[in-house]
């Protein structure tokens, strides 16, 4: 596995563009993203398990019935969600580009990210879409920036590994910052790959890795009604094709899991506001479940996350957040230890407080990236789930995120 | 049902008291509270559901077991939660106290709030009871005073009514302000009431009272381990005592919700940080549990609540915040307004958006008490749940609490 330039173009035959089309009014701020594949794909794609769903989802669904495609379009600066109109918009815009493209509007997923509510005027997209098609190249940069809304940061990765004596690539592009929470919270990833393999087992490496990464993310605990992770493998790197669950399949699973989390570090660390990136390790748990409510519940605690905006050793906070986890943990045996750069400090031992450093404590969650580290000490299973602190500027972004 | 003054000593009976004994280092600052009854009284109590629970949670637990109580006892600046002698603490708290009342200590309800994980030092505690006992006296706010965190309000009611011909009162003190949610999630209420009633029905009122009243107030969506709600009746009011579910049940009934909800608000309002009070009614649903669920899932979005911090009428976020309620709603029946004393506005009619004044919607928003209205159009039921704005002294007070 080597991490690779490129992101969802570093895979053969894929290309993308992003542009201002002005549906922001920004005119600094790309709108509209495009991503193709120069043959069809094989697609498989995860959705948002919120009642309410945005239109693109609703059209996208309908698409990827035939678990092919060719594009996905993507505008951020309106989410299409809650309009009377909405699911009329996300067809204009499916048969716009197809149109364009010269391939079928089944073809397309259509994707939409931004404010809910306000009906989508679908003009800067019919006149955005031929300058969007010929912007198409060998850069994804451009289609990761245009995905983009309250993020900081641009985000993308891509690998190469070995299938079948094959080089095959995979890349991604993410969106997410805020409105982040497990339950399918991934705000938009996109990914590409080159490998061949069977939209069946496309599916379920998809399906089988987001319950380690995407669902293990918060950032606010609210779940977009807008989340899709969509996979798109045109199979041009010319191995054998992946049908079932063999080696070449946990090599493929192993590159999937590689984009993943990092696009899951991404996300958490440039949460809305963030200052930090928080990574909960459970070890020690009777299963899997527990594990992963006792992590999900400290890293979306809000007196967790203000205490590690301030560096502030908090720990009762975090035993209290596992506490109201419904899982039942025994207390006494819960051990809790602080991690970053800077080292890593016991500060409770079989569920009381022990006598630690404040000082040294305060050192290590100064630092950007913390581990905070729990082992239940009742059990063999493990888990990670990735989160943020909470800050005045989180508060301030979405205090009047609308004007 | 008559508004009176006097707190929790408005009662016949029962007095109260608050000091600094030292256990905070500001000297400014009370921590140390007692209420009393001068005959022995029925009591009830209800607990948090956080699995971690504080040491004084579980001997007053085994104190209440037959159903009487005396006294209350509640430090202030440390929880005595996790610590490994914590229990023989509690005990010894009730141990003192009842000495210097000369009542039994089993007739002590014993409370403690404030930071988890340090050892709560039993000396100040035995160097203030004498001059606890001896302040005794018709005045119920030093005692709420000393409940206090970092509430920035004293909380508390009391309501005169009528039994049978008799005139009876109740009176209640509450401290809450952050790590609020619900499950049992009221930080401390101290109830006390000269009716007579029996212990199982003064459970019952009291046990059914909170699904309506403690259990729909979230602040932070953090249930905190130390979470009481305490009630005594003395029966000093001589009306024939309550024993079933009759008129007279109803009616005190009446008196415990007008003491809860006033309360409810007045934590939720004091949030830590807040600016607004935020009152969720929600009504048209095909249950009690969807109205339920609903209104809390609105109250506890970080997102509806910065945007009513900035007075923004972002609505999308209310359906969205319905939408991952684990609720099966209708998202096209949903209507949504905003109210305050500047009046009301609908934002989104059978769940997509109308056409609204943003200017009057503003005003409206800028009010200290918001009311956000929705009806699912769906059936009967109906409820509300109180929370606050989610605002940047949030996160200053609790980005470095324990400091």
């Amino acid at each position: 596995m080597k991490l690779i330039n490129g992101g969802v173009c570093a895979p053969k035959g894929f290309l993308s563009s992003g542009i201002h089309c002005g549906i922001r009014k920004n005119k600094s701020k790309k709108d509209l993203a495009l991503i193709y594949s120069e043959t069809i794909a094989n697609a498989a794609s995860v959705y948002t398990l919120n009642e309410v769903k945005g239109a693109p989802i609703i059209v996208t669904k309908e698409h990827l019935k035939d678990g092919k495609a060719q594009a996905i379009i993507c505008n951020s600066g309106n989410a299409n969600t809650c309009n009377a109109n909405g699911i009329e918009i996300a067809k204009q815009m499916s048969n716009i580009i197809a149109s364009e493209l010269k391939i079928s509007p089944k073809d397309v997923i259509v994707a939409s990210t931004g404010v809910i509510g306000n009906p989508l005027d679908i003009t800067p997209i019919v006149n955005g879409a031929n300058n969007l098609v010929h912007s198409l190249g060998k850069n994804s940069i451009d289609s990761a920036e245009a995905i983009m809304t309250t993020d900081t940061k641009v985000k993308e990765i891509a690998v190469e590994f070995e299938i079948d004596g094959k080089i095959c690539h995979m890349g991604g592009i993410a969106k997410g910052s805020g409105m982040i929470h497990p339950d399918m919270a991934t705000m938009l990833v996109f990914i590409t790959t080159d490998c061949n393999i069977s939209q069946e087992m496309l599916q379920k490496a998809l399906s089988t890795d987001i319950n380690e990464t995407f669902n293990m993310v918060s950032v606010d605990g609210d779940t977009s009604t807008n989340d899709m992770v969509s996979i798109m493998a045109n199979g041009l790197a010319e191995n054998k094709e992946i049908t079932q669950d063999d080696d070449n399949f946990k090599t493929f699973m192993k590159a999937l899991n590689t984009i993943t989390v990092y696009l899951c570090r991404c996300i958490a660390g440039d949460g809305e506001g963030a200052t930090k990136l928080l990574e909960c390790k459970v070890s020690g748990a009777k299963s899997i479940t527990t594990a992963k409510n006792v992590a999900k519940s400290i890293i979306c605690s809000s007196l967790v996350k203000t205490a590690m905006f301030g560096a502030d050793a908090n720990w009762g906070r975090i035993l209290c957040a596992i506490g109201y986890s419904k899982e039942n943990v025994a207390i006494d045996k819960i051990d809790v230890y602080f991690k970053s750069d800077k080292g890593e400090i016991l500060v409770c031992k079989n569920g009381a407080g022990v006598a630690f450093s404040e000082e040294k404590a305060k050192e290590i969650l100064l630092e950007k990236e913390i581990e905070i580290i729990v082992n239940l000490n009742d059990g063999d299973n493990s888990t990670t789930a990735w989160g943020c602190d909470l800050t005045y500027d989180y508060v301030k972004i979405n205090g009047d995120y609308r004007t």
